[in-house]
C-alpha cells in the first residue's frame, strides 16, 4: 500500500473535516496521522492526513476538489526526496550539519548542487560528491552576481527548495518572486530581534541574556518572512559577542535542518506571513 | 450557542472520524478546535473537539455512542467550574500558585478546601476565604491518618480532582482507588529520576546539571502515575541541594497549574500508563 | 560571626585580586563565594565576595578603599532584609507571586507598600496586611499622576527597590531619574523584541515560535533598561494571542521574582547599560 | 605573550586566592579570567585561572606548590591541541558533528583516528583524511575485543582523551582503568533516567514528556560516571520512540561537542563523581 500526504488549505465553513472524511472513508483509506487548524481570526482552515490505500491519487485529488471549496488549495502527495540547493558563503556548520545528514541518509532528499559566493566550502562539498559551484560576487554589482546565480540554478530543472544555509547575502526581490515560497534561510537571532548585519554584535551590545536563531521562508523583506523554527540558549555577561556566535552555531545549524525537515514531510502551511506547523 | 467538549477514547478502525463528524455534519455544528492521535502501536484512537452550536448534548451523545465501536468511550461535556481539593503539607508555593490563580479568576475551578497534616499553611488558606482542614498524623498510622482524610473528603459530594500540591506524605492503594485518575500530584524531580525521598538531595548527590519537576496522576506505585507535565532548568556545581530545591519550586508550581489547567479542560486521555495531551 | 557581601566595581588593572584578598587574609576572613569577572573590551573588574568574620565592616572597608584604585566602586554590606514597593496596576499574577514568596518568608525584603493606579488589587493585597494606597490616573495629565505617586513614595523613608510588577504606564524621566537604578520592570516580550504596547499581540502578529519576559533596570528609554533575567517558551500556530498572554504570564512571574532575588541578594552590578551578574 | 591556563584543586582553608594571587601579582600577569569555587559541604577549592605574561611556567608552577597545600593538585598549561581518538559504532551524526567542527578549525585538537567495531563509518571518515581502524567484534569475547582495541590505542603516543561518539558497547574496568577520566561518552538520555539499553525505548514505554542527553566521564559503573553536560527537549504523545530517536540525536551530538569543548579548555574538575566546570 502506497503512503499518500493530504494537504489542505481552504477558507473555513461548516463540514469540512465531515467532507474530506467523507472522501476518504468512501476509498477505504487507512489514516496514519491527522492534523487540523481552524483560525477563527481569518477565517481559515488547514488539514494534513496521511493515509494509506490502495487508490488513484488523481481520482482521490479530483473527487476532494468537488467536495470541498472552490477556492481550497488541496494537494495529494506520494512521499518522494526533494530537491534542493544549498547557498552558502563562507561559514560551515549550517551546512556541515546538513551534509552529515544527507550522508546518514536521514535528509529526504536529493542535494543537487551548494553554491557560493566563496571558493573556501568546496574542499568539504567536495567530500560528498556533491556539485561545488562557485559564484564570485566580486566585482560584480548585487544583480549581476545574482543573474549568475539564477543561471547556475536554472540547469536544474527542478528544485523543490534553496535552502540559505548561512548565505550571507541579500536576495533582490526578483530572485525571491522567482523562487517564491521556496527559500528557507537561518537568521541568526531571535526574530524579530536583531534584524540585519551582525545580530550576535547587537544582542552583545544589548546586554540580552538569551540569544538565538531563526529559520523563515524568504519574502521580500529582510528577515520578516513567516517563521518556520526558533530555538535559544542562555548566555551571561562573561559571553564576547564571538562567544556569541561560537555558541548560537550550534542552536542555527538544528533550528535549519529542523526547519527543512518539516517542508521535506511537507508539515508546513503559510498564510497571512505565518506558518501552521502539523 | 452553547460550546461543548467531545472526547472520544477508543480502538482504532476506518472511518471513525468519518463517523464522527458525520454527526457533527448532521446538527449543523461550529467546530473550534479539533485534535486526534492514533496510536498505531496500541491500536488507540483519541479525539477532542471543541464544538459550538443549538442542540441536546444527551441527544448528540446518544447518536455518537450508536455510531461509534461498543467499547468506545465518549463524553459530550459542558465547560463548567470543577470541584477541586487541594492537599498540602508546609510548603506554600505549589498551594499559594493556585491559590493566586483562582483569586485571579484564572482557575476554571471551585476550591472546595485544603486538607493538610499540619497547620502551618491555615493562615494563608484563610486569607482566601477556603475551608481548611487540619488533619494532623501525629499519633496515627497511616491507615488511621488515611481513614481522616477520606471522610474529611466525604462531606464533598462532587469532587472532580484532588490536587497535591506537595503533600509529603505516601497514599494508599485504598486512597488511590477511591479517587482513581482523579489525583494529580507534583514531584519535584524529572521522573522517572530521583523516585522518592528528597529527590533534590539525590540529584545533587548524583552531580546533574539540569533539574526538574513533573506533575502525574497517582496510581498505586510511588511516582509511577501517567506524567502530565514536565518541565525543567540547569544548574551547576554552586548550587547545594537547598539552592536546587529553592530554584525548583518555581518549575513545580508551574508545572503542577499547568497540569491542573489540561484537567480542568479535559485535555488529557490516560491510557497504558500514559497521557495523551490536547 | 557575621556574614558580609563585598562588592567591588572599578577599571581593571593588574593586581586587583590580590590587592583585595590581602586585605580579605589580613583580617581572617572565611571566603564563602568569590565571583570575579573582568570586561577586557571596557576595561572594567567586578568582584563579588561572600566572607564572613569577626571584624568591623567600616575598617575593612576604609583598608580596600585604601588599596583599591581611586575610582572603584566598592562596598561592604551586612545582608539585611531590604525594602521595596511594588507597583502594579491590573493584573495579579506577578503581584500575586511576590506576595506569596513574601508569606513565605522566603522573599529577603519588606515590602512597604503596594501602589496601582487602579483600586482593583487591593482586595488581594489587602489579604497581607500590607498598605495599599490608590493613586488613580483618571482625569490627570502623566505629570500630575506621577507627582502623586512619588508624594506616596515620599513617605518612606528609604527604599532600595521599587519593583513594577506590571505596573502598565510609561514613567517619566523625572520619575526615573529620583529612583536612578532602583526600578525593577518586567516587560512581557523578548526584549529587543516588541517594545511597546501588547508586545503577545505584536507577537501573534509576527508569528513567532518563542515568546518570553524580560525583566530589567528602568532607565530613560521605554523598554531599554540594563536587562537582569529573560525566560522563554515555545508556542505554535494554535495560540491566539491571548493563549499567549495567559501562557506568558507564568514566565513573566517567574522572570520578575528571579531579578528581584538578584536584587535583594546584591548580585548585579551596571555599565554600559547591560548587567553583570554573579 | 604567552596565554596559560592555571588550575588549582586543594582542599580549602583560609588565604589561597591570596596566596595564589601574590604569586601571579609578583610575575607581573595579566589575568584575563579568574573562576574560584568553594565546596564547604567537602571543604574542597577549585581555580581556574587564564593568565598572560611573559614567564617560565615551570619557575611559577613551582612557586604555586611551595605556596599552597601539599596536596593541592596545581597544573600550568600552555594551550595546545589535544589528541583525541573516537570511537564509534554505527551511527554517525555524533561523529559527523566532531568531524564537521574539526574540519572548521573550531575543534582545538588532532583527531589520531577513529576506531569503530563496524566499518560502516569508514566512508565518512575517510573523507576527512582521518585513519579509520575497524576492529570488529565478531566472534570475539569482551576482553579479546578490548585487547584488540587497547592494542589498537597503543599505537598512539599521546592520548588526552577518547571520545565514544556513541560506542554502543560496554567498556570493562580494565579500559577505564587504563585510561581513567579520560573517556568521555555521551548517553542518549537525561541521567540517571533510563541507564541501560535503549534509552528511548524506556522513555517511550514511561510516557515521559521530556527527552534528553548526557555527556559524562566514564567510570566502572556504567552511566553513572561525573555528568559534564546535559540539554533537553520536549516531545509529546505522538512521538514514537524512534522519533525520540531521530529527534533526541540532535540533542545528544550538541551536547558532547560541548562536553568536548569544555574538557579541551580544561574548564572541567572531577571530584566525589561530580563536576566543577568554570
Amino acid at each position: 500500500m502506497q503512503e499518500y500526504r493530504i494537504l489542505i488549505d481552504s477558507h473555513d465553513e461548516k463540514g469540512l473535516v465531515y467532507k474530506v472524511s467523507s472522501v476518504l472513508f468512501k476509498y477505504d483509506l487507512n489514516i496514519l496521522t491527522n492534523n487540523e487548524f481552524v483560525d477563527k481570526v481569518n477565517n481559515k482552515f488547514f488539514m494534513r492526513s496521511v493515509v494509506q490505500g490502495d487508490f488513484d491519487p488523481d481520482v482521490l485529488l479530483a473527487e476532494l476538489v468537488e467536495a470541498l471549496p472552490k477556492d481550497a488549495v488541496i494537494d495529494v502527495i506520494a512521499p518522494r526526496k526533494k530537491n534542493i540547493v544549498l547557498m552558502a558563503t563562507k561559514e560551515l556548520h549550517a551546512l556541515g550539519d546538513i551534509l552529515i545528514r544527507y550522508e546518514s541518509g536521514e535528509l529526504d532528499a536529493n542535494i543537487l548542487g551548494v553554491i557560493s559566493n566563496y571558493d573556501s566550502l568546496e574542499p568539504l562539498v567536495s567530500k560528498f560528491n556533491i556539485p561545488f559551484i562557485h559564484v564570485s560576487h566580486e566585482g560584480l554589482d548585487r544583480a549581476d552576481h545574482e543573474s549568475k546565480i539564477i543561471e547556475a540554478l536554472s540547469e536544474y530543472k527542478e528544485i523543490d527548495y534553496i535552502v540559505l544555509a548561512k548565505y550571507m547575502r541579500i536576495l533582490t526581490p526578483r530572485f525571491v518572486e522567482t523562487y517564491k515560497s521556496k527559500i528557507i534561510n537561518i537568521h541568526h537571532s531571535f526574530l524579530p530581534a536583531f534584524i540585519g548585519a551582525n545580530p550576535y554584535k547587537q544582542a552583545y551590545d544589548r546586554g540580552v541574556k538569551i540569544i538565538g536563531a531563526t529559520s523563515h521562508f524568504v519574502n521580500d523583506n529582510l528577515d520578516e518572512g513567516p517563521i518556520i523554527a526558533q530555538e535559544v540558549i542562555h548566555v551571561d555577561h562573561a559571553y564576547g559577542w564571538r562567544d556569541m556566535q561560537r555558541s548560537g552555531r550550534d542552536v542555527e545549524k538544528v533550528v535549519l535542518s529542523r526547519a527543512l525537515k518539516l517542508a521535506l514531510e511537507d508539515r508546513i502551511f503559510v498564510y497571512a506571513n505565518k506558518t501552521v506547523i502539523f
